[in-house]
């Protein structure tokens, strides 16, 4: 699969195959409606310019200087680094999907990877909009776990790779407003009682006002596809580590609660008929459909996992859910399939492959 | 269920029980496509002004002295005779529903009744829009058959009631349409192919240009849910029987000839995933939806029965779907499960019959 021409560098570590990542296992405090969360460092070296103006020779020098030091024994977390480079674009889409780099590290043309333990629970992004970016994950809300994580590897990250600080600011980033802690903690929440009750809006402006910005994880724009949030921090200058990891943890369990109640009263009296029938209405899509787009997919899977967690459908577990939704991707239907399909094709083999893996296959 | 008052009118004969009627076998000639074949004869006594300009008194006087010649013996047809007035709306309705009487005379305030063989192939309407509307039903494409069966039970009814017909004219009825031979030869196809492959226009309109009329049988207006449409003789006058016979058996067949090859095309080449999707994703409705409207069920019903039809799906019976596109309807529903219900409650208990008549309860 790799592009490599012969004779050309030795070949890195390949990323893991499939086997459910962090996000995936359904476990964790609150994990009824906290999928995971995450803590994201963001890190820049003395003596370079940020990534986003570099000159191509200075980004393969970075990039150089920085794999060594990861490589070197003695830290923490055992990384594997992956040269970006080395993968083809249907590699570096599972990654994406798989949270374990965004987007913009996959499409860059820099000299770019990525350091991932064999549990993807960290990922050390190189050569982003910043040099490093230092994320942890662990399911179900955990906003003090992965932070204390993530600083145990950035004390060891500290003492190899010369940071940018300044003691007015802090760590100096790419972006200001990352300055100060670089830290943003993330948590994925799954809220469906929110969205179909339609008071999702009224939560999301909620959480803005105490500085939390909330986005769809799926889908582009204000679209939440299949219902889940990315919710986190959206202060990192004036408020120290300790403050951001509680002032996340207690508004995240303010809208966890409020999750709760809705669903209660989707479930209660005359709106309970709907909300059952929207639920095995999504089942029924998912056990017969010959044709799923990844949109309807995402819709149908959040109704399924809400149905599992208010113990309304009997045979399923969210951790299948869980790898369905990761599946349904374009990127992993492909590898996982080992077929290069054309989006008609990829959505009969979706139909197809979401029936196996959820055990509802005819 | 009657509202007769104490001391009233002896107990007339009950209509019959659910049992498959005869449109409802899912056998006959052409029974993929034609679903049942209707004769009417539209008759009116001499003597008696027509039904539609009646007085009350004037009606009770028609329909007593139709009843008393119906009740006689050596009817070719063994016929119980029902008083609508002896029944109440929803016992009605379920006549409505099973083809029996129209909505009309269900509706009359006039004296008036229904005289049903055992078998419901039969059905002799008094005083509907005519004095005596004669039906005959046979399951699949059997215009001969329905139509020499009518003839029959026309001529005996002749022999013992005075009709009023004319030299010029031959049987002169209420409305001029009917005038001539009164008879209306009519079949009910069932036509998804035409209408997922968008021809039903054009299939419409080449039927009426060969004088056919063509109507939705659900629904109303141009709607036909459930794409059950009943198409029949626009002329009865200059017409003798088997030249009407032999135009409609004729016409339908090509309408039957045309909807098969569009069937073939909607299951060939790129449109096969799509046509199978939709066959599947409206049984996954039917196994799963917890709320399911008259429409909705008609729609998915329909879609079922091609598949069946089709030989895509295994399980399934013809006359399993027929019973339930019966059973989903409102009278029928309420009546056979012997309870009054509100819309909404009435759309629950819907979507949990047709699971126990399909057999795919869950």
């Amino acid at each position: 699969m790799s592009r490599r021409a012969p004779g050309d560098r030795p070949p890195e570590p390949k990323p893991p195959e499939f086997r459910p990542g962090t996000w995936l296992l359904g476990t964790g405090p609150e994990n009824d409606i906290a999928v995971c969360t995450r803590a994201r460092l963001a890190r820049n070296l003395q003596g370079f310019r940020f990534s986003t103006c570099q000159a191509e020779a200075e980004a393969k020098e970075l990039y150089g200087f920085v794999a060594e030091r990861l490589k070197a024994p003695g830290l923490p977390e055992t990384l594997a680094l992956v040269d970006l480079d080395t993968l083809d674009e249907l590699e570096r889409t599972v990654l994406v999907e798989r949270h374990l780099i965004s987007r913009e590290l996959a499409g860059s043309k820099r000299a770019r990877g990525v350091a991932v333990d064999t549990e993807e629970s960290v990922a050390v992004m190189v050569n982003e909009e910043d040099h490093l970016r230092v994320q942890v994950f662990a399911p179900g809300l955990q906003p003090a776990a992965v932070w204390q994580r993530a600083e145990r590897l950035d004390d060891a990250l500290l003492q190899r790779l010369p940071m940018a600080w300044s003691e007015e600011f802090g760590f100096l980033t790419s972006c200001p407003t990352n300055t100060g802690t670089g830290l943003r903690l993330s948590v994925m929440l799954h809220l469906p009682g929110l969205v179909w009750s339609e008071e999702i809006d009224k939560a999301t402006n909620t959480a803005q006002k105490i500085h939390l910005a909330v986005r769809g994880l799926y889908g582009e724009g204000s679209r939440a596809l299949g219902d889940f949030y990315q919710v986190s921090n959206q202060v990192t200058l004036g408020r120290d580590e300790q403050e951001i990891q509680s002032d996340v943890f207690l508004a995240v369990g303010r809208l966890v609660q409020w999750e709760r109640e809705v669903r209660q009263a989707l479930l209660s009296g005359s709106a309970r008929p709907r909300t059952l029938d929207r639920i095995h209405r999504a089942l029924g899509v998912l056990e017969r459909a010959q044709i799923l787009s990844s949109e309807e997919a995402l819709g149908c899977l959040s109704a399924l996992r809400l149905g599992i967690q208010e113990r309304l459908l009997d045979g399923f577990t969210i951790a299948n859910v869980n790898r369905a939704l990761l599946l349904s991707q374009p990127g992993h239907l492909q590898r996982f399939t080992k077929e290069r399909l054309p989006a008609e094709a990829r959505d009969q083999r979706r139909a197809q492959l979401l029936r196996e893996v959820l055990g509802c296959g005819r």
